[in-house]
C-alpha cells in the first residue's frame, strides 16, 4: 500500500491515514436506516479520525424485493429508497474541513447473497421519467435476482458472469441547511453511483457542518457506466471504511484518489454541466496543490484528462474527471 | 370576480373560495424567516381553509443590501437567501390534497419603498455558475437600488420606468421527507420566479404532508421572462393571500388558474425537461378534468399551447404551460 | 403603417422599405421545391431590393398527406420534408449585409383549404426521438385534416376553433459553405417555427454569401408555443413578402421587428442555450444600436425581457427574446 | 491479428477484410482539402472494397498556425477548419450498405513533426461559445507548438510527456442531401473526436448515397476525454486505412469494433442525448446481431456498459457506448 502513504489522506489527515480504533454499525446498531442526508438526525456513531467502521448496509430496496415475481411499484414506497448507514459524527470536523474515507473492503452479506436489478416505470436512462416527461407507455416491470459470490461474481445467465467489482453507490456528508433525499447526488456526495468509489480508493468529502455527518449505503456488486436502467446489481454488504479528517482543506465537491489518479466529481443536469463542473474543479485542484497555471492545466487536460460517467439516471447526472498521477506527479 | 366563482378553488375548496377569517404574519409574528422548505419547522400560523393571510415579506436579501456601493459577496451568506414567511399549517390538509392560494394583493412595504437588483459572481443566466462551471472571469458586481411606487412602477432611469407588476417569486408546500433551500423550485413549488403567480391568480400546490406547510416570499416588483441576471426587482411587501383546501385532488406539481387560462408548472434542467414536464401535466389535467383524450390534447396544445419562461437562473429552470379557458372551456 | 416608417428596414434599407416592383413564384415557376438551404441551387428568382414577391407555398408534406386514413410513415420520405420556395437571389447582397423581409400577408391556398397535423414516430416534444433516443414504443400514428378559413380559422371540432394566425415556419438565407436541411433552424434562420414571423413583422436575416439566397416555406395556420407534437396546422398558402437589403449591417443570427418589439432569435440545444443565445444577441443589439451599456441592458432585460418559445421539436430548439419598443425607444 | 479474422469486416466485407490493392492520397493528389461532408464534390479517388489508402492529412488548421506567437483569430477563417482528405468513392456502395474502415496506422508527417494546440475565443468546453452564449470576457488566446515523436510522444514540458496515441478526429461518409461542415459530428460520423478511432480499430459508417463518399482528417497525437479546450494535439500525418464494403447491413450511426469491444457512437446535445443515442443503438445491435432480447440487453448494459466521452466542445457532443466482446461473445 505504498501509494497510500503518499496519499493526501496519509499526509494531511489528523490520524495520518492510520487505523487507531475499529467500530461496527450492525443492523441492530443502526436501527432505522435514514433516507435523507441531513445533520438533523442523531448520529448513530461518533468517531475520532483514525477509526475503521464496518457497516452492515442494506440494498437499495432495504431487501423488500425478494423474488422475480415481485412487482416493484406494488412494493416500493418512493422516495423511500436507498437506505443509508449513519450518520457518523466525526469528532473535530468543522465547516471548511474535509473528511477522508479510505474504502478497505466491501463483501456481500447474508448466507446466500443475491443481487437485485429491476426495471420500473419512470426510472432509467432510456425511458420517460419524472424529469424527462414523455407520453409513451412505460416498459414492463422486470425483476432479476442474481447469485453473487466474491470469486465468481454475478451470474447473469449460463453464458455470462460479471466479475464482482463492488463499490459504494451513495456516500456523502450532510448539507449545511438542507435535508436531501439519498436518491440525489450533489456537492456533498450522495447518490453518485460512481464505480471508482471502490475498495482501494480514498473519497474526500466536504464538511458543511460540525461533525460532518457521514452517510453511506447502496452498494453495487457490478455496474456499467451510467447505470443505464437505473438499478445496478443492488446487494446488502459489510462495507469497511477508514475515516480520517483533514483540517482546513476546503473542497467544494467530492474528490477521489487511488493508486493511479486524482479525480473530481460533478453532479448536475444537463450532463455537460456535470462534466464542466468536474473538470473545472480538477483544474482548480491542479492549480492549488500541484503547481499548475490554470490555463496550462486546462490545455493539458485537453490532451490527457479522463472522464468516467457515474450515473445518467439520478436527479442529477454524475461525472468524474481525472488525471493520472504518472502525469502530474505528487503535491509538495 | 365572476370568473373566480367558476374557479376550481371556488367550486371544490372546503371553504368554497370564501373568506371566513383574516390573519396576519407581521415581521414580529414571523420572527426568524426560514430559508428552507420543510415540515420540520414549527408553523408560524395554523389556519382553517377560508383564511386570508397578510404577510410582511422581506426582499430576497432580507434587506441586507442597502445602498449601491454595497458589495453583495461581502454581505450575503449563501445559501441563506430568499427568506420566507411561514410555514402556515392548513388544518385538515393531508397528503393527496391540494392547497389553493388566491393572491389578493401585493403592495410595497416601507415608507420609501426601494427595489434592489444586483449582479453577483456565479449567478445569472449569461454568466458561468456553480452549475455551468466555466473558467472565464465573472462580471463586476453591481447593485442597483430603485424607487418603486404602485402608480409609477420602478424608475429605472430618467427615460425608463417599468410598470409595477408584482408577483410572488417563491411559494410552495413542504416536501414529504426533504428540507429544500428556498432557492430551488421543484414539484412542491418553491423558487419558481414565475410572473403569473400574481394578484388575481389562484395557485394550486400539492400537499405532501399533514398540514401542507405553506411558505411564501421573494416578491418581485417587476421581472422579465427568465429573470435573466438572476435578480429581479426584489422588494419587501405586504402580500395578502386567501387559502383554501381541496380534499382528494391530488396534483403532482404546481398548477395555476386565472381569468384567462389554466397553467401547469415544470421545474427541471435542461430547460426542455421543464417544458416537457409542464406540458405533460397539462395534457393529463385536460384528460382528467376536461374530457379530452390524451392524444387529442397533445395535438391541440401543439396548435394553441402557451409557454411562459419563469426562471433560467435557479438550480432548476421553471416553465409554465397553459391553455386558454376560451378554448377548452370549464370542467364540470 | 406609421411604425413601419420608423423601422430599421425603412430607415436603412436600400429601397427604404418601399415597394418598387412585384413578382410571383407560382408552383409552375418554382418547379422543384428544394429541401435544403444552400447557395448551390440556381435561384428561382433574382430581385432588386424593394421587390414584393408572392410565393405559392406547399405544406410541410408537399401535399402528400391527403386524408385522415393516410399513414405518414408509409407516405413520407424523411428527410425530404419542408419543401421551400426559392432560392431568391437579392441583387447587391454581400456577406456582412442583412436581408430584410417584411411579411405582407399569408392566405390559405386552394379552393377548399385544409390544414394537416399528424403524430408520427420519433418526432415530437413528448415522445422519444432520434435525438432523445429511448426504448419505449411510439404513440400511434394519427392524421388530422382540418378546414381552414381566414375568417373562422381552423375548425378543431364542433366546440373548438382556433383563430387563423398564420406565420412562416421556415425562412432564411443560405449558409456560406454548408447545405442544411429545411428541417433545421440555425444562425441563418431556417425551420424556426416561431409564431412571431407573421404578417406585419420584419425579419432580418444575415447574408452569408453573394445574393443571400432567400428561402421560405412551411406556413402554419395556427401553432402553440413549442409546436408540441412537431406538426402545426400545415397548409399551402400564397405568402407575400417585401424584400429589402441593408448594406453593411452585419447580424449574427435572425432578428425581428414589429410594431411592438425588437426580437432576437436563438436556435440551439439544450433549450437554455437557445435562450442564452437569443438574450446575448439582444443585449449586443441594445448596446450597438440603442445606446445601452451591456451590463445595464443585461439588468434591464432581467426586469422586462420577453421570451417566446418557437419550437421544442426540431433538431435545434428556437427561442425568441424581445424587448418592447415602448421601453427602449427607437434608434437614431 | 486473429481477432480481426472474426471481425464483422472480415466476415461480412465484400473483400473479406483483405488488402487487394494500395493507393495514396498525397497532398498533390488531394489538391484542395474540403471542409464539408457532401456527395457534391468530385471524388479524389475511386476504390474497390479491399483497397488500402494512405492519405497525407493536414492538421486542423491546414498548417496555418506555425509559431507560438501566432494569434489564432488573426489567422483562422472560421468555419474553414478541419480540412479533410477525400472524398473517396467506394465502388458498389449504395444507400443501406455500410463502409468498413480498418485503421492500419497513423504516423506524424514532416521532417520535424510538431503538434499544435490553442485556446481561442468562443471555443472550448469551459468557456462561453456561440452555442453557450454568455457575457463574460474570453480567455486570452494561447498557442502551444509541441515536438512529437512516435517513440517519445508529445513533449509537454520538461517534466511531462504524453504517449503518442494517435487517432482520426474526423471520419465519415456524405449525408444524403446535406453538405455539413467538417466541424460537426453526426449520424454519418464527421468530427467525432473519439480516441477509440485509432490504429487497430474498425469503424463502420452508414452509406447514405451511391459511392458512400468517405472523408477523413483532423488526426490527433493525443487527446483526453472530451477534448476539453477544443483543440487536441493537432498534427499532420500519413494515415493508412483499409476500406471494405458490407452490403445490405444498414446502420443508423457509426459503430466501431476492436479486439476488445463493440461500440456505438452518438452525437447530440445535450450530452445525455448523445449517451442515450449511443446506448439505444448498442441495445438494438445486441438484439439484431447477438441474440439478445432488448430488455435483457438494457439490463445487462446497466451492469457492464462502458462510456467514452469523445468531445464536449463541438456543435454536437460525441459519446461512445461499448460492451466487451468477452461478455457478449461473437455474432454468428
Amino acid at each position: 500500500m505504498s501509494w497510500f502513504e503518499e496519499s493526501i489522506m496519509a499526509r494531511k489527515g489528523v490520524a495520518q491515514g492510520k487505523t487507531l480504533e475499529t467500530r461496527t454499525i450492525t443492523e441492530a446498531e443502526q436501527g432505522d436506516y435514514p433516507y435523507i442526508y441531513t445533520a438533523g438526525i442523531d448520529p448513530v456513531l461518533r468517531v475520532d479520525p483514525g477509526t475503521v467502521v464496518s457497516a452492515e448496509t442494506h440494498d437499495a430496496f432495504e431487501g423488500a424485493i425478494q423474488k422475480e415475481t415481485d412487482v416493484p411499484t406494488e412494493i416500493l414506497n418512493f422516495p423511500f429508497l436507498n437506505p443509508q448507514n449513519g450518520p457518523i459524527y466525526v469528532n473535530g470536523a468543522e465547516k471548511g474541513d474535509t473528511i477522508a474515507v479510505y474504502i478497505e473492503s466491501i463483501v456481500p452479506r447474508g448466507p446466500q447473497p443475491r443481487g437485485t436489478t429491476v426495471i420500473m416505470p419512470e426510472f432509467g436512462g432510456l425511458v420517460p421519467t419524472f424529469e424527462t416527461a414523455l407520453l409513451t407507455q412505460p416498459l414492463p416491470e422486470v425483476v432479476r435476482k442474481l447469485d453473487i459470490t466474491v470469486e465468481e461474481g454475478t451470474k447473469w445467465n449460463d453464458q455470462i458472469s460479471l466479475p464482482y467489482e463492488p463499490f459504494i453507490g451513495t456516500i456523502g456528508t450532510a448539507p449545511e441547511a438542507e435535508a436531501i433525499s439519498s436518491l440525489v447526488p450533489d456537492y456533498y456526495g450522495g447518490n453518485m453511483d460512481l464505480p471508482d468509489v471502490a475498495p482501494g480508493a480514498v473519497v474526500y468529502l466536504p464538511v458543511q457542518t460540525e461533525g460532518g455527518y457521514l452517510f453511506l449505503g447502496d452498494c453495487h456488486a457490478a455496474q456499467g457506466d451510467g447505470e443505464l436502467c437505473g438499478v445496478a446489481i443492488e446487494h446488502p454488504t459489510v462495507t469497511t471504511v477508514r475515516i480520517d479528517l483533514i483540517k482546513n482543506w476546503s473542497i467544494r465537491t467530492p474528490r477521489l484518489e487511488n493508486k493511479d489518479f486524482y479525480m473530481t466529481v460533478g453532479s448536475a443536469r444537463p450532463m455537460e454541466d456535470a462534466a464542466r463542473g468536474a473538470y473545472r474543479e480538477l483544474i482548480r485542484w491542479m492549480a492549488a496543490d500541484f503547481g499548475f497555471d490554470e490555463i496550462d492545466a486546462y490545455m493539458l487536460l485537453t490532451q490527457c484528462g479522463r472522464v468516467r460517467l457515474g450515473n445518467m439516471v439520478d436527479p442529477k447526472y454524475t461525472v468524474g474527471a481525472s488525471v493520472l498521477k504518472s502525469i502530474i506527479g505528487i503535491a509538495d
